[in-house]
Order: structure tokens, then sequence, then C-alpha cells
């Protein structure tokens, strides 16, 4: 049975940085000072051939000096030397690989990969990569980035895990993810895929209790009949948002000549994604604005959406969405609503959605509306939009929010649009739990996003 | 002839609030505290029937009683008042007038609101809104704002004027371009467009030297042939974006119910604008992104890009969205350059577009790959892809490729993705005119609308 088994690459206990370095701008250096000083508190080894010592531990010629155990070893050597190095992490009795190195099949050098994947396979030794960013797990703190903290912010614990083929997308999407309440379970960047791929990550993702939602950039996919297996049945058991590249011939030459993926026909990986319940992503900032919905929100009855905002164009263009969207309807309130909402509102106030409570609106009229429309039957989610901006907008408001978040068993969003001050606030919500958006095109597509998936699930 | 002269409504030397309130609550007091804090050097006088002195000024009972002469009166009073009040502006000879209060045909008061069309008629009086939040120019410091400014940031001074039905809508967009770095013009809110509407301020913003770029969000036409005979002009003059909230039969409702506005039919309103050379926005995103291109770059030849990246998996969306937006190609490099190319890349760096410089790209590596392509006659533009979370990224690729800029007399725009550390960068170069995008689909449709802007322009 070939042994996939991703545990000792994401809680290990002791790893191995080949190829760690005294010099700053080297790789090897920034890996090993992550792994010093990022809090992981297994046991580190450094190997270095030309090094006794490097940042005050002890440096190893070769992996197999170390008499330890080693759960992870780490590569980060130049291409010609990994096959060596990956012959003695098997020889030793490594359980994982990460090869962080670059300078194989995606420069055609196809054998140097082909070796890499034949000493893999030989020692039953799942192997990351080559030319990946590695793997992060912001609870056990493995770190095999080799980019420094104050260029890309860490992302805090969650549910979220993120798999991606490509360095780049990996690291911006993770220094977005560190801006978001939502968190990260597990980081896998895998690159050119020759021996651990996109199935290999799927499968051991959809067992770990930690992730509740998985979001995917990949390029290429290899095995395609692995894949639609295990694609129709892990959507079943968490959402899986997907940003496919190489949707045009000029973006499938570029993924070749980047990870050497053969991107494919984007249509008929399309169909496999839309058959199977995945969500599809047409941006980066899709990848997160579904994350964060699909990973908070319980699952709608249907598309009737209440909008309650204190910012009526805001209110115009969040409807305008809706009608575009093809799924969602503005909710028709109840008799029952529209009389209680009757008595409590000023009089300036339409009884209609979107509910415009007035530029002027307070956390109490924000609290009098929520308290009608939170036992509407009519509603099957809820928008409420907060433009901070505004003279009674504050951080009560914020709290009566997260409050009514707490009981409610409908999904509901806010939408705020702005800088420092709102932001401040978008920080307080989502830590509760509560999924902010910026943009009433980007918060009605998720709202979709998330009713589609609900379908998918109801249609079994 | 009809008096339409918005100057001393946006450089006043002499503004009177009327409605001026000692309660930190009422928003009299926050535009007075405005004027007062906010570096205005005209005279300012408050008005209040029942005050002698607010804020350390004198209050007088009605603005009779000042002697000087009042270039613009702000009046925000309970609506039944309005009309008095600006009778004894009238009588005053005040120049212009901004009505703040709501309260009139949004909720349904039409002979409300007809009284005061009918006084600023009969004094010949410019007057703004009702139901709006007033103008701010940030040259002559006029703000009428009543949001205060650690909700709400005030822009810088820029080229980019933002005429804005929506009130809510106009304070978030303001926030947003405080963080932009092209900032602002004027700020002008019409509300209800009792008087003033937007044909009378694009003919005033036509002619107004400091704007370069008009950025509008609108409900409603209300003077189809009048607007029309302005787009058929305006466009030619300087770019138009225009956001028409109301495009669906529920934004439409909402429209109405927000500032009475008949929002009429979307697809006749979007073929006047693509007719007239408008830039359409969808989203309010839209407005700053298109604003930003738009005012600082050069008009294109043609719609051949490259693409230069230190992130290869970014460069493949970017390659993606242009192959998708039916106006872009990826650039042919010439034999010249690629055998230029060939001589300075390291030898991982395939010679294609995009051209990925790989992950430890720094300064030395972008400016050799700028120096080669900037005069390539195959390329009409520039988007160079900086991925400030890579070792080689730092404040020398951003100074050098600003240095680049100001030589190129190419559009040339950045994408930069992530939080702190990038924000840092983006302020520094769009400080200098370079513009930077946060999404490769944001940055390709902003391309894709200055080449439109530019063949709109060229079918003359």
């Amino acid at each position: 049975m070939k042994n996939m088994d991703l545990k000792p690459m994401l809680k290990p206990e002791s790893v191995a940085i080949i190829g760690a370095s005294r010099d700053p701008d080297k790789v090897g250096h920034v890996i090993l000072q992550n792994y010093i000083n990022g809090g992981y508190s297994g046991r580190i080894y450094a190997v270095n051939k030309s090094a006794d010592e490097i940042m005050g531990i002890k440096s190893y010629s070769s992996v197999l000096d170390i008499k330890d155990k080693i759960d992870l070893a780490v590569i980060s050597i130049p291409a010609q030397f990994v096959p060596e190095a990956l012959e003695e992490c098997g020889k030793a009795k490594v359980r994982t690989v990460v090869v962080v190195s670059g300078g194989f099949a995606e420069v055609g050098n196809n054998g140097l990969q082909e070796q890499l994947v034949k000493i893999a396979e030989k020692y039953n030794m799942p192997t990351l990569g080559p030319n990946c960013l590695g793997v992060m797990d912001p609870r056990s703190r493995v770190d095999t980035l080799f980019l420094p903290t104050y260029k890309l912010s860490r992302p805090s614990i969650g549910g979220v895990s993120f798999v991606c083929q490509s360095g780049a997308v990996g690291s911006t999407v993770l220094d977005m993810i560190s801006g978001e309440g939502f968190g990260l379970s597990k980081f896998i960047s895998y690159g050119n895929a020759a021996h651990i791929d996109e199935v290999d990550i799927l499968r051991y993702l959809m067992g770990d209790k930690e992730t509740k939602v998985i979001i995917m950039y990949i390029e290429g996919i290899k095995r395609g009949k692995e894949f639609i297996e295990i694609a129709r049945k892990i959507t079943k058991v968490k959402p899986v948002i997907v940003l496919k590249a190489g949707r045009t011939a000029a973006g499938q030459a570029a993924a070749h000549s980047h990870t050497a993926a053969l991107a494919g026909n984007y249509e008929s990986h399309e169909a496999i994604f839309r058959q199977y319940g995945f969500t599809i992503a047409e941006d980066l900032s899709d990848l997160l604005n579904y994350a964060k919905i699909l990973s908070s929100e319980p699952r709608p009855k249907g598309g009737r959406l209440a909008i309650v905002t204190n910012g009526g164009g805001t209110g115009v263009l969040a409807a305008d969405a809706t009608g575009l969207s093809g799924y969602l309807q503005l909710a028709e309130l109840s008799g029952k609503s529209r009389a209680a909402l009757q008595k409590t509102m000023p009089p300036l106030v339409n009884l209609r959605v979107p509910l415009d409570l007035a530029g002027d609106a307070d956390e109490k009229r924000y609290g009098d509306a929520m308290s009608i429309l939170s036992t509407d039957e009519t509603i099957d989610m809820f928008l409420v939009i907060v433009l901070f901006q505004t003279p009674g907008a504050d951080s009560r408001v914020a709290a009566k929010l997260i409050s009514f978040k707490e009981k409610l068993d409908k999904p509901m969003i806010v939408l705020s649009i702005g800088t420092d001050y709102t932001r401040m606030h978008k920080v307080m919500m989502e830590s509760a739990g509560l999924p902010v958006y910026d943009s009433p095109n980007a918060a009605i597509r998720s709202l979709v996003e998330l009713l589609k998936h609900s379908i998918y699930l109801n249609r079994k």
C-alpha cells in the first residue's frame, strides 16, 4: 500500500533542514530561522556539509548522522544535489520530505525530477514538491516557508486549509488570510506535484478534523480518474473552493512553464468541479470570500434575502446584485414584521427590503429591526450593511449584531466598506464568527455560493 | 440665464452653517466643527435661533443678520423649517446653498421639495440637495460633510472628482479614496437633485481645470435630453466613469425610496453611456480602479500587453484574465528583446510573456528586464507584478519601477497583493504616479477600460 500519510509532515515531532545556512540571503537560512523563532516546539536539526554550527545549533553534514528519528526533512539545496540528499533521507528512514528547491520539470529537467519520484517510491516516503513553498500549520507551528514574517504575516489558527500548486499565489493568499478573521488550518504548497499531488492532499484533508473548508489553487490535474473519485466524496464531507488557472491558451502556456502542469481543457475541468459540488472561484479574492462564508454559516433553506442598511445607496447596489444573481430574491416581509416595524421605526423608514434604517441608525434601531426580522419566516438569510462612517454606527452596533448572530440559526453576513475605522470593526465582528465583506457584489456572490452548496447537498 | 455656477459653493470665501449646534450628536455640530478644525481659511458663521455663541464663535438667529456677503450656506435643520431658511438665504443674497436635511421627496414629501425648487429659482440661487452630504474640496477645504474625520478619513488633494447621488455611497467611497494615491479634486453629493442635478454638475466639472477624471454614482437621470447633450461633449475632454444603480426591478424600487429617483430602464442608460464613451463600473471598487488608471496613464496604441512577474502563478492568472478580456493579447517579444534577455536573465527564466523573473528576482533583475522591454515596439502596455512576500522584492524594486515609469511613454501598472508590507509599497508607488492593483482581474479590467477609452477617442 502506497504511503501518503501527511501527518508526520504537518505535525512533526522532529524536523531536519537540509541546506540550512548562515547566509541570511539563502532560503535555508530563512527556513531555519522561522523554525527557531516561530514557536515550533519539536526537535530541530540543521544539515549543511560545510558548517559545524548554524544560528547556535549544531549542523550535521548529512541527515544520516542524526541519531534521532526525523518526521520531516526540508530540502533546500541546488537541484543537482537533491537526489543524493533524498536518497540519504530514505536510508535514514525520514518519514516525510518537502523539496523546496526549483530547477526540475518546470525548466525542462524531467529526468532529474523522475529520479526524485523513484527514490520517494523506493523508500515509500511521501515527498512534496519540488519547486514549492511546502507546508504550514499554525497549530503545530510547522512552517517550511522561506519568506520572512515581516514580509508575509502568518495567519492565525482556524478551520480553512489551503492547497496551492503555486508558491507565489500561496504566499500572497496566506498574507491575505492573515488579515481575515477565519484563520488557517493547513497550508500545503505542492509545486510540481512529482510525488504527492492534489489527490493525495485532498484524501488527507478529507479526514482531517481540523479542516472545515478547503480552498485550492491548481494549474493542472495529473490523475483525472482518481481526482474524480475523491471529488465525488469530499464535497459531501466539507466544502471545497477551487481556483483553476490555465483557463485560456495564454494561461495554459504560462502554467506549463511555471509548474510543468498540463492545464488541460478548462471547460472539462469546470464541468467536473460543478458536477461534484465544488465552489468555483474566478479570482484570488473569491477564495477568501467564499471560505469565509462556507466556514461559518449554517445552510440556508432558500434564497429569500433580507437586507438591512444604514446607507440607502449601498442598499440599492446590494438589491441590484441580488436581482442579477439568478439565485437570490429580496424577502417580502410578513405582515406581522411590517406592523412591528411600523411601531418601532422612525416615520421616514420604508417598511420593505432593503430596509433602510437611515443614516442616523444606532444600535437601538439595528437591534429593534433585527429582533423583528429574526423571527420572520419569510426570510432565509440576512445581509446587514453597516457603514461605520455614519454618525450612529460604532462598536455598539457591531456588538449588537454579534449578539444576534449568536442566537440566529440562519446565515447572516455584514457588509462594511471603508478604511481604518471600518477595518477595526471588521476584525471585531469576524473574530466573533460574523463574516464581513467589503463590496456589495462580493457579499451577494458569497451568499449565492453558500446557497448553491446547500442545494448540492440537498440533491442527494 | 439660469445660474448654475458652482464656484462659490466649492471655493467659498464665506460660509454660514444654518442649524449649527452645541449638541455633539447634531449634524450641525459636526459640520461646524469640521469647518473650524479642518483648516478652512474663509470666514465662518453659525446660524441658530436659540444660541448666542457656539464653539467659541458668535451665533446669528438668521442669515439675514449677517452683514458679510455669504458664498455658501449649509442648511441642516428639520425639513419643515428648510423653506423659510432658504427664503432668508435668497433675501440675504447668499450665492449658493447646500441643503443637507432629509425628509423631502424621498419620503413622499414632494410638495415640500417643490417649495425649495421655487425659492431657489426665484432667487436664481444654485441649491444642492436636499437629502445629501454636500460638497468637499481638499484644495479650498470646503467640507459640508456631517461625518467626523475619525470615522471617515479625508482624501488628499488630487485630480479625481466624485459626483454622487447617495450620501452613504459617497461617504464610503470617499473613505476608500483616502487610502488611494490619486487624491480628490471635488466631491459633490447631490441627493434628491431637486434644483442642481447631474447635468449641471457635469457642465461645471467639464470646465474645471483641477478635475482630470470624473467618477459618478447615479440612481436616476432627470433630464435625458440635456444629459445626452453634455455626455456627447464631456468624455472628449476628460474620462467619466459611471456606476448606475437600479439595474434591476429590485434595485429600481429601492432607488425610488432612497432618493425618489426614477431609475428607468438600465439597458437604455447603458446604451447611452457606451455610445458617448463613458467608462462603466459594475461595483464600487471599479470606480476607484478605473479612476486610478485613467487619471495617470497615457493612451495605449494597442492591446499588446507585457506581463513581468516574480510570481509564476500570479502571472498565469493575469495571462488568463488577458485571454478572457476580449481586448488584450500577450505581447510576442521581438527577437532583439529575447536575445538581450537571454544574456541577462538567469537560465531558468523562460523568454516569453508572462516573463517570470522567478521568486528570487531583485531590483537588478527587474531593472534589466524593464530596460530591455521598454524599447520593444511589440509592446503597447505593461503589467508588472511584484509580490513583496518574496525574498528579493523590497523598496529598491519599487524605486526602480518608479524610475522606469517616469521615462516610459506607455501605460504601466503594478499588481501587488498582500497586507501591511505590501500596502507600504503601494503607497510609495502610487504617490509617485504608478497605479497599484490588488487582484489580477482588477488590473486587467482596468487596462481594458484604458484601451477602450483610447479607442473611443481615436474613433472621432
